[in-house]
């Protein structure tokens, strides 16, 4: 399904009026950015950044979508006849995906015709707000678990299938080895695993017999699920019964998974029995409703857990379903010339930043793996040795501080140039990587789950004067 | 994108498995249910059905899909060769969308070959939670607007594209009259509304030469957004300008939209204002980040709102943003004769009804227009003109009742047949009467948003006598 028309209607009625008041061609630029974090969080893993400069380098009109506009009866003809050829003319700036990207801070900027960057608004922000959301979810969980493995189970609470599919991208790049959902492994090049539900378990007689007919199958992929009648009774003994049988035939078994009652005490009483029968590597996975303060309670309780699957509160973020990245205007050509753009608001949180902007990360001199600030720059400021700037957040007395011995690295980088031309990594592996370096270069008190250390970010002083300037002048309007 | 993957890998490890140990071909029946309505409510407005049977009328695997299943190296060929020629065999039995449906009672019963039946488990569950949940937000919040019209307006932070699109007509079927989905409103043809966004007025010199540039292009479409700089020093008292000089020109202006600040305030003031320059029947809508809560609460406090336009809490039930509905095998084939199957757990409400069912919604024989209670039988029950039945909630003490005095209709549909003739409603506003009217039936102490008094559900004495063998048998075991 083509998504040009993913679009919210004002959309549509704005590039309208732009094409009608001749100002659809003025060069404009947008910014994407968050307020909040999600869950009372520090910061957000960016991800959706691939799928966007798919979606923008391929965007275009069909004839079919051109008749559904034309049939609204709301738009001028030679509006509808500009659509029809209208392609992409845009270029995007944006941090690379699985960068820990703090509020206020642009994801993406993106520069081209005013008509086409209103147009993609609402695409880009449903892509970009939803994969960064599960990324992020997926980096609490899995920190909470401690590097043991974490699967990503959750295609059928997902909020419709492009939710599986795209979150099960966006939870690989936060941290999960694998996922549940074969499109998604197939599309993303990721291991798709899982073997058995319960219906297994129900289609033979009994469960012993279930799990011999599944050890016969995969002699090598037996993780037998022991909750569908009673684990300790039941499943734990049948699978030790099964375990030995597979052993005798030259078979080591992997382990068990329990979906159901309470993990904790289930999991150390298993592990004593398949211990004692001599399967002390039998793994033992978890798999009930879990988030990242379960599985740290679980662990903390001496849980022997070696695995986790993860389903509804992963894919859907449960906890906290909605990151609110907004689109902005932060500049506007005006005969021939850029104009800086602000959004006023009585609320001081919601007065945008003009301009176009870079964000840098600065490394201590000394000590180069160490990130120590981030800050907010206008894109033509000279960053040298010493930097002079105010606090981005609105929450703090607005004292000027002087940065220094820091080693500055720019963040946005240019991913797609007006001809087209794509550098954005696709592999979601190759993105986690790179997260984990990028989030091993935070303070630990940053990367708490629980109210976590809010990371210094700065504006420079340019920015904030040119912010002020601004401000006076809509006001005095 | 065809969905044939979008299933779990275990699904086609045990479809896999059932084919080796010949059990692929047995006929099987599992049950979509949920036990937990969202936010403590004590239904679920059905929804997804037409995009179900959609997908299971045209589900087969392409040579793609094939080729990818045979890369992991971990199913048989003969499988694999009979996946190719695979198409969909099932039957569906289903509550039409739109129909309010309780815990334990099937949305959908499935019915066809084991291995078929298992394939789609992640898919239809996606689609059926997903749709189901956001048409039961919908619900709450049209339900506080209290027949005002409510715009869907959450393309940007739903959960990917499709969350935006399934949830627009969830939405509708909910209670919404349109949606800003410009795709939604195509693919389901229902109205697509919304004016414009802040970058209008920035775009502009200033907000009133924004506001008449509108008024020109849009004379009778001027609902202006008035809190870009300051709602009543700016925003209103710049509309009413420009709603004089329409009038003037032979047009009346529709009215404003509020999408920030104090709204219950704003609007009264904004009320006033209008009504004081000739302008009472000019609309106020509003649209910042609002749910069922918050309406009500702004209409208690009288603020003059004729419009809602809902965002975030509603495209992902924010407040409550997963449906945990499962499916459950009910019953399969043994030698040719159909077997009950259950599924038993140590938690009591988990353990599941047994053997084909029909759902008897129950009205007042002496007042047909009143519902007085459902009741799940099994399938072959003669429904009589009295019922012996036990509730079907586990935490009430279970006594048995004798229901007499009622008309019984049969909620359960047949909606597609293994030949695939499909009879399902598609159009949302069609389903969205059919549950208006359902709902009007219910109690209105059950549609309460808080505290809802529990529709009584009953299950047969037959159901309930079977549901025991099961579970001594399987105790016993």
């Amino acid at each position: 399904m083509n998504h040009e028309l993913l679009t919210d209607m004002y959309e549509f009625s704005m590039a309208n009026g732009y094409y009608l008041t001749l100002s659809h061609d003025k060069q404009a630029r947008f910014d994407v950015f968050y307020r909040k974090a999600p869950d009372d969080g520090s910061f957000v893993i960016s991800a959706g950044l691939k799928q966007v400069v798919d979606e923008v380098k391929n965007w275009h009109f069909s004839p079919d979508d051109i008749a559904y506009l034309k049939s609204l009866k709301h738009f001028s003809d030679d509006f509808l006849f500009y659509l029809t050829e209208a392609h992409n003319r845009c270029s995007i700036e944006a941090l690379p995906e699985g960068t820990p990207v703090f509020p206020q801070e642009p994801f993406l900027s993106i520069t081209g015709p005013l008509m086409d960057v209103q147009l993609l608004e609402t695409l880009i922000l449903n892509i970009i707000n939803h994969q960064s959301l599960i990324a992020t979810k997926a980096w609490q969980i899995t920190s909470a678990a401690d590097n043991r493995p974490v699967m990503e189970f959750g295609a059928r609470r997902a909020q419709g299938p492009d939710a599986a599919i795209y979150g099960a991208r966006a939870a690989i790049i936060g941290g999960c080895g694998s996922t549940s959902n074969v499109l998604a492994a197939k599309l993303f090049n990721v291991p798709a695993v899982g073997t058995m539900a319960h219906a297994w378990i129900e289609s033979f007689p009994d469960e012993l017999t279930a799990f011999r007919a599944w050890a016969k199958i995969y002699p090598d992929n037996a993780a037998l699920l022991v909750d569908t009648y009673d684990v300790l009774q039941s499943g734990v003994p049948n699978a030790i019964k099964v375990f030995k049988e597979l052993r005798a035939a030259g078979h080591e078994p992997v382990g068990i998974r329990i979906d159901s009652g309470d993990i904790a005490q289930l999991a150390k009483q298993a592990r004593k029995m398949m211990d004692d029968a001599g399967f002390p590597d039998a793994k033992i996975t978890a798999s009930n409703a879990l988030d990242a303060h379960i599985i740290k309670s679980l662990l903390n309780q001496g849980a022997p857990l070696d695995n986790f699957g993860i389903g509804e509160r992963l894919i859907t973020s449960s906890s906290s379903p909605v990151l609110s990245g907004v689109y902005k205007m932060a500049a506007l050509e005006n005969k021939g010339k850029w104009e800086p753009k602000i959004k006023i608001s009585n609320s001081r949180e919601k007065v945008t930043l003009p301009g176009h902007k870079q964000v840098y990360r600065l490394y201590d001199k000394h000590d180069p793996q160490h990130a120590v600030a981030d800050v907010i720059a206008l894109a033509d400021e000279q960053i040298g040795s010493k930097i002079t700037a105010i606090s981005a957040d609105v929450h703090v007395t607005r004292n000027k501080v002087i940065l220094t011995d820091f080693i500055a690295k720019p963040l946005l980088q240019q991913v797609l140039t007006p001809d087209k031309t794509a550098t954005c990594e696709a592999n979601p592996f190759v993105i986690q990587r790179f997260a984990k370096k990028n989030l091993a270069q935070l303070p630990a008190a940053t990367q708490r789950l629980l109210n976590p250390d809010h990371f210094p970010v700065y504006l420079t002083k340019r920015l904030v004067d040119l912010q002020q300037k601004l401000i006076d002048e809509a006001t005095n309007m």
